[in-house]
């Protein structure tokens, strides 16, 4: 056995006891390859979370791109460089128009950090609506508006926060008209209250995917209705892409394009380079020329070679192994494995997401819908003893977070699902 | 010859028109080894402006740990890891207690980011004072606090500007001690003005070798002085060792170490992973755990094991190939170069700069020291068709900014002397 309990306390040590740390018993992992990471003993798990090594742990073709560009050339876009601008083309070109240029970051955080500066220039507001189960990066202005777990900072005075409709629960006998006519209200509601207080709107930030807020099923028109009224306002709708992007939904390369809406500016992370700090901005040329002439906005990391390369790697693979077709397809088998299980387990309470992105609710009470957060966190450990890595989101924390490397087969699924329903027995 | 301008043009397109670029000319890079870098034509340009590089262009031990671990496991530290534990206690391990724990962030920006959400949560203010020519980072507000350069986003409310002492211009009779009274005397009087204005200070956040501001020689005490101040007030000494750090002043492994005083917090950036997007924050673990357990701190890409590999083979570089004892005496021997050059041509206002960060002054007037920024950047081009690349810096612009990567050695040193000479020769 490894010395997992001496390394620990070095960590705690050198990197903070509060640094976090998934599972009751912390997993010491050494290497990774497809879906498969292993720990320090030898032991296997499928991994069932990480969105990070989005085309597979370790995929030979990234590396390679990796390993090859480090040894030739990395230094930052004060140079020119053919990768970084066949890079900028290649992934622009997935997107509609207006949405033509790139912006490269290192993170999430400096992505949505630089989205913001630029709704707030475009639009000359500093006003900021954000869902009320959210978290856009790490920096102090997007740690403040985080609203899915505490922070030491004050939320601000220029941002308001909105629930975002989650079938589920607030159906209570609406159509989907009406319910997504109900929380565009409450939209309309934030703005109304920031304009009260002379702070006009700047920008609308959140995931389509509602990754955060539990994954609920999407209300049809719902985000179009939003939109429509922050455009009225004047503000910009910022689509964070960091969890729903580069086809993790099966459907489509990006979220918002089920939701049928083109967002002004489109923010990227995690999956980008596969593990690779590589993220990015999406917007329109025009305004990143405008920004730029009175910013002067350089990232050093951001868009070196390497950094291109990776993210080049990635989109090869998606495209090469056909990645969309199979989040869809393996998806589709996933949730009605689910959905099987649902019918057999009156503790889970629903089954939601789409493509490889999915979980399911854990409820004490099937009538009352009531939340079991501490079962939940149960069944996490119980699967990681299992050898099968996942997490849990929403707002009562007790949907189990399912997002596995997009390589993900029908027959890592059925051990998922085998896995899951020899647990749920234990329970 | 390859066509530079269909890059150019396609780079607008995709990137923006006002990306930052160098040159009037800008330069086509394609590979890079030690301290030389190739363009697409095969010319071979002696590299004297770029810290990402810090142990040379493609360093071999480097790409190799990038590589290897790239292809084993690279995840984030929400589980165990050996390398990011051990790198980790061999960073903390440079600095003086009671700094001795380090939280792993992916560029200065969100380091420094980091390091203000730190510095108020402890100071319980919200004050910031920086000098009045420097730049953190491209965030929201480390943008709104830059003083070197034009920003879209007003001067906050929370914050002030200080100058800091330049012998050079600032003297005029009087001695250190005198000079660093003075210059203190204005980090008391911002204090003063943001707490007449009922806001607390939080942190002061400088660059001890004051490096945007034109490498000013150090007066003996300003720093100490100063941070006294800071101190009496509540606040935070946070250091930006950027582009200190590393051992880039050949006397110490980090700027702060030559001012005498310890810092609360320690911002990491650049020259981390020769290139690889790695950053950090050192502070007491008393200070990190702290602030942990109030704020859930998550930098997904930072600490991860490729990151953790490459920040060590680039200690491992420091160390095997001796590379601060090169930067002290490397730089010596370019100081005395450039002190004999000053002798022969008048525009050479003054020499600055230790170890391998160096500059000299371009003026138009010897008696009144008028700056010239005209003609340094006409010296930076013609350095450029010379085949030696570097920058310039300072309040006007009128400094040529010399960092060439640490392997620099008296052989690369006189190139650039010789190719300086020829270069103001032909002014």
């Amino acid at each position: 056995m490894s010395d997992d309990a001496a390394l620990l306390e070095r960590r705690f040590r050198v990197m903070g006891r509060n640094a976090p740390l998934f599972y009751d018993r912390p997993v010491h992992l050494v290497r990774g390859h497809g879906v498969w990471v292993e720990d320090a003993d030898g032991r296997r798990y499928l991994d069932v979370y990480n969105n990070v090594p989005h085309v597979g742990h370790c995929h030979p073709h990234v590396v390679e791109a990796i390993a090859r560009q480090a040894a030739t050339l990395n230094l930052h876009t004060r140079y020119l460089h053919e990768t970084v601008v066949a890079y900028a083309e290649r992934l622009t070109a997935t997107f509609a128009e207006p949405l033509d240029a790139a912006v490269f970051t290192c993170s999430g955080t400096e992505s949505n950090e630089l989205a913001l500066r630029l709704a707030r220039y475009r639009s000359g507001g500093r006003g900021i609506i954000v869902s009320d189960f959210s978290y856009h990066g790490n920096s102090e202005t997007l740690a403040a508006v985080t609203t899915c777990f505490p922070v030491p900072e004050p939320f601000p005075v220029f941002a308001r926060k909105v629930p975002v409709p989650d079938p589920y629960r607030d159906r209570q006998g609406r159509d989907d008209g009406a319910l997504g006519d109900l929380f565009a209200a409450k939209i309309a509601e934030a703005v109304r209250s920031l304009k009260a207080e002379g702070i006009p709107l700047a920008a609308l930030l959140i995931d389509t995917l509602f990754a955060n807020e539990g994954l609920p099923e999407p209300v049809p028109g719902y985000v179009a209705k939003a939109v429509a009224i922050v455009h009225e306002a004047g503000g910009q709708f910022i689509c964070d892409e960091v969890q729903a992007g580069f086809g993790r939904t099966g459907d489509a390369m990006w979220g918002h394009q089920l939701s049928g809406v083109t967002p002004d500016i489109v923010t990227l992370g995690k999956p980008m380079g596969n593990g690779h700090p590589l993220a990015g901005v999406i917007a329109p040329a025009e305004l990143i020329d405008s920004f730029g002439k009175a910013a002067t906005y350089f990232n050093t990391f951001g868009g070196n070679p390497v950094s291109a390369a990776a993210g080049m790697a990635v989109l090869d693979v998606i495209e090469d192994e056909g990645l969309l077709e199979n989040s869809r397809r393996v998806g589709a088998h996933v949730r009605a494995g689910l959905e099987r299980l649902m019918a057999r387990y009156p503790i889970i309470g629903n089954v939601r997401g789409r493509g490889l992105f999915f979980g399911i609710e854990i409820i004490a009470d099937a009538g009352e819908k009531t939340p079991d957060p501490a079962l939940t966190k149960r069944l996490v450990n119980m699967m990681r003893d299992r050898g099968v890595l996942l997490s849990r989101i929403g707002r009562y924390d007790n949907i189990l977070k399912m997002r596995p490397p997009m390589v993900f087969t029908t027959a890592d699924a059925d051990l998922l699902l085998a896995t899951l329903d020899n647990a749920l027995a234990a329970l």
